[in-house]
C-alpha cells in the first residue's frame, strides 16, 4: 500500500465520496438506519429467491457455471451453488431485479438494493466478513450510488438505465468498504468503476433481457474494480465530475451540488421505497385505500357493487388502455385486477397475479372497477401519491377512504412483520426455498448486526 | 433455437452488419484479407506477450485467478495458465494494448487487434475451432467494430475511448461468429454488447491504469454478450442506432451510412496501419525518411553532425516540449531520442527505449536533432503523414529524405520478414517467451488457415 498517498491532495466530490465511503463506521450510522438497511437487505433476498425461475436469469446462471469456479465461498441464492465472489454477485444481481419488488429511491430513480446487497453478500460471505461489516458497507454504497444517480439527473435517465450506471459505483464502494479500501483506492476504484458504468434503454422498445443483464454487470464490474483498486490497480480521479468523465458523457443537467449533500447527515438510504404490491407503482395508491375501506367497515369482495378509483392523469395514461389483459405482466397494469385482488386477498402479490388471470371471479370484479381523474391527486403529484377510493356496496352504502402516502413509501413504511410477510412470499414463490427456510434467513438477518462471520443464507 | 426467429423482420443497420458477421465465410474473404488477418493476428501475439511485465496487466491477471477457474482450454498467453475462455480474453486483451505496438485504424480511432483476437484465440481454442474459423471471425469482427467506430465518429472519440465502447461490439461479433450465432442471435449478441459498452478518457489526466481495464472488459464483455445471446438471451434490436442506444447516447454527429458502407467489399481490416517504431506516432514519418537516408547514404550514427526533421504543426504541439526526457515514456515522445536510435540502432524498438534513458551517446545524438514546421507535411495532415528529413554530414554534405507515407499504414506495409522481425522483438522482450517459442508460434499463425483445430499456441 505504500505507493499511494494516505491522503487525497483536495476536496473534489469523487474524493469527498471516497473518503467518506472508506472512512465510514458502523457506529456512525443511526441506528434506524441500520435497522432499515437489515429491512432492505431481507427485502432483497426475497426478491433474489423470486427471480429463480425467470429464463434470464438462468441463462445468466448458466453462463456464470460455464465461465466460474464450480466451488467457492460465496452462495449463489437460486441454485445454492458455491462460487467466486465476482460470478454469486452477478447472477444475484440478475436475480435481484426481474420480479420488479426490490427497492426504488424515487429522487435518483434508482434501485440500489439490487445492486448494492447482492456485491456486498457475496463479499462478506469470501471474506468472512462480520454482519456490521456488511451493513456499514451497503450503506455506503447506498448513500453515494443514491447520489451520483440524483447529481447525474433526468438527461441522464433518458437514455441510460440509472441502475446499470450509477448501480457500478455503488457496487465499487460497497465492496471496496468490505475490503478496508483506504481513501486514496476508493477513489480508484471509483475511477474503474466509473469508465465501466453503461446500459442503454434501447431494450425496452423490445422487451429484451437488458435490465438483468445491467443489474448482473453493475454488480460485477464494481466488485472488478474495487478488487483491482485494492491490488493497486489506478482509476481516474474525477470519474464523475471530470471533463471526459461521466457527467460529460452522459448528462447535460448534472447538478455537482448533489453528489456529496449533507454526507454523513442525510440518509438516502432511508429515503428509499419498499415495493409493496407486485404491480405498477401507480396502482398502488387505489389499492392502499380500498384495503383500508374495506378493513375499516368490514367489506367482503361480495358487497362491492362500484369502485372508482380517483387518481393522477399519469395513472391514466398508462393504466387506462389496460381493460382485458391477456398476459400476467399486462395484469399488473390493469387496475381492475388489482382492486380486484386486494378486493378478494387482501393483497395482490406475485402469486396472487399467477393465479388471476383465468379467474372468473376476478374478471367480474375487474368490470366493477372504474377510474376518474382527480384534480387534487394529480396536483400532489408526483410529490406525493395520494391514494382516493369510493365504493358503492351492493346493499347501497358509498364509501370512500384515503391514503396520503402510499404503503412502501418512507413516511409510510413496512413494518417487520409485513416485510417478513412479503419475504416469506417472495422467497418461497418460485420454489427456491421452503418456508422453513425461509423462516431462518429472516432470523440470521435480523440478527446480522450481532454476527461476527457471514455464512450460507440457504443450506446445501 | 426453435423460439428465435430465423430470418430479420427487416434491414435496419445493425440487423444489416449482425447477418453480415452472422453468414461471412471464409471464402468470402479476399486471399489478401486473410493474409493480412494473419500478419495482424501475429502482431498482436507480439504485443500481448510483449505486455506481460505491465504492472496494470499483472493485476488484470492476478483478479483472474482470484475469481477464475485455475484450470480450462483458454490459453492466457502472459503467464501460460489454462482457464475458461473469458479469463484468458480479458487477459490477453489487458495485455495487447499496453506497449501500444498494437494497430490502429485511422478513419475510425479504434485499435481493433487489441479486442478482437483475445477473444477470437480463447473462443476458438475452447470449442477446438478451426483456424478459418477463427480467422473468419476475426475478420467479421474487424468490418463491425471499424464501421460502428466510423459511425459513432469524432464526437464520440471525445469523451468516450472507441477501443472500449466499439470494442465490446466486435468483440461480441467475433465470438458471436465462432458460436455459430444465426443473424437473429447475432443481433441479440450486438444488442447486449452494446448496452455494455463503455470507456472513458478521463483516466488520461491522472496517467491511470484504465486503458488496459477499457481493452480487457470489452474482449470479456462482448464474449459475454454472445455467449447469453448463444442460450437464448435478448438484447435490443437497435443497439446503435435506436433512439435509447449508443448513438443517442454517447454521439452528436453519428453518421448512419458509415455503418454497412459497402460491407462484404470493403475490406476495412485491410484500411488498418501496424506500428513499426516503439514511439509516438508522430515520430513515424521522420523515422522512416531518416532511416531511408542513412541506408541511401551509407551513413552511420558518427556521420550526423546535425538533422532537420520537417514536420506537421501537430508533431511540434505534442514532440516539441520533450527536450531532456527523464522517463522511457516520455523518451517515446522526444524526437531526438527517436532519431538517434533510427541512427545508432536503425530501430526505435521497446527495447531500444528501454536501454536509451541513461545513454550518453544517444543523448550526444540527441542534441543534434531538431524540428522545423513544413508547409507542405502540415497541409497533407492527417489524409497523410509525408516525412520528411535533411541531414549536414561531419564531412558537410546537405542530404534530404522523404518518405509519403509512413511504415506501416497500408500504403507502405509491413513484409511478412519485418512483421515477424517485430513479433520476435515483441514476443521475446518481457522474456515472455524464448526465441524458439516465438519461431514456432509464427510458423502457426502462418500456417492457421490450414489448421483443423486451433490449440495452445506456447508449450506449459
Amino acid at each position: 500500500m505504500s505507493a499511494l498517498p494516505r491522503s487525497l491532495p483536495d476536496a473534489h466530490p469523487s474524493a469527498t465520496l471516497a473518503e467518506f465511503a472508506s472512512t465510514l463506521q458502523f457506529d456512525d450510522i443511526p441506528a434506524a438506519v441500520v435497522r432499515r438497511a437489515e429491512d432492505l437487505l431481507l427485502d432483497t433476498l426475497g426478491s433474489i429467491l423470486a427471480g429463480a425461475g425467470s429464463r434470464a436469469v438462468q441463462t445468466i446462471g448458466r453462463y456464470a457455471s460455464t465461465m466460474g469456479p464450480a466451488q467457492g465461498p460465496a452462495e449463489v441464492l437460486i441454485d445454492r451453488r458455491g462460487t467466486t465472489p465476482l460470478f454469486a454477485a452477478m447472477v444475484n444481481a440478475a436475480a435481484a431485479h426481474v420480479v420488479e419488488q426490490d427497492d426504488v429511491h424515487n429522487g435518483s430513480v434508482f434501485h440500489p438494493a439490487a445492486v448494492v446487497f447482492p456485491p456486498a453478500l457475496a463479499v462478506a460471505q469470501a471474506l468472512g466478513a462480520s454482519g456490521r461489516d456488511l451493513l456499514t458497507a451497503s450503506v455506503a454504497g447506498y448513500e453515494v450510488g443514491i447520489r451520483a444517480g440524483e447529481y447525474l439527473g433526468r438527461s441522464h435517465y433518458k437514455i441510460f438505465h440509472t441502475t446499470g450506471t450509477v448501480g457500478t459505483l455503488a457496487a465499487a464502494v460497497t465492496v471496496g468498504r468490505l475490503l478496508g479500501l483506504d481513501p486514496a483506492r476508493m477513489l480508484h476504484a471509483l475511477g474503474s468503476a466509473g469508465t465501466q458504468a453503461a446500459g442503454l434503454w434501447e431494450f425496452l422498445r423490445d422487451a429484451a433481457d437488458s435490465k438483468q443483464l445491467h443489474t448482473a454487470k453493475a454488480a460485477a464490474d464494481g466488485l472488478t474494480a474495487a478488487y483491482l483498486a485494492q491490488d493497486g490497480f489506478t482509476g481516474a480521479q474525477r470519474i464523475l465530475e471530470g471533463k471526459q468523465g461521466m457527467a460529460a458523457g452522459m448528462s447535460t443537467d448534472a447538478d455537482p451540488s448533489r453528489l456529496t449533500d449533507r454526507l454523513g447527515e442525510r440518509w438516502a438510504l432511508a429515503e428509499t421505497s419498499f415495493k409493496f404490491h407486485a404491480s405498477c407503482r401507480h396502482t398502488h395508491p387505489a389499492a392502499d385505500a380500498l384495503l383500508a375501506l374495506m378493513r375499516d367497515h368490514g367489506l367482503k369482495a361480495d358487497d362491492l357493487a362500484e369502485v372508482d378509483a380517483q387518481v393522477h392523469q399519469g395513472a391514466i395514461d398508462v393504466l387506462g388502455p389496460v381493460v382485458n389483459p391477456t398476459t400476467v405482466h399486462q395484469s399488473k397494469f390493469s387496475m381492475g385486477t388489482v382492486l380486484a385482488l386486494i378486493a378478494r386477498e387482501g393483497r395482490a402479490g406475485l402469486a396472487e397475479f399467477d393465479a388471476a388471470l383465468h379467474d372468473a371471479e376476478v374478471a367480474r370484479l375487474r368490470e366493477r372497477v372504474r377510474m376518474s381523474f382527480d384534480a387534487e391527486v394529480d396536483e400532489a403529484y408526483p410529490q406525493r401519491w395520494i391514494g382516493k377510493v369510493s365504493v358503492r356496496t351492493t346493499d347501497g352504502r358509498i364509501l370512500s377512504a384515503r391514503v396520503d402516502e402510499p404503503k412502501g413509501d418512507p413516511g409510510n413504511t413496512l413494518s417487520r412483520g409485513e416485510i417478513e410477510d412479503k419475504a416469506m412470499r417472495l422467497g418461497t414463490y418460485a420454489g427456491a426455498a421452503t418456508e422453513a427456510e425461509m423462516r431462518a434467513l429472516i432470523d440470521q438477518v435480523w440478527r446480522l448486526a450481532e454476527l461476527p462471520r457471514v455464512g450460507r443464507l440457504l443450506p446445501t
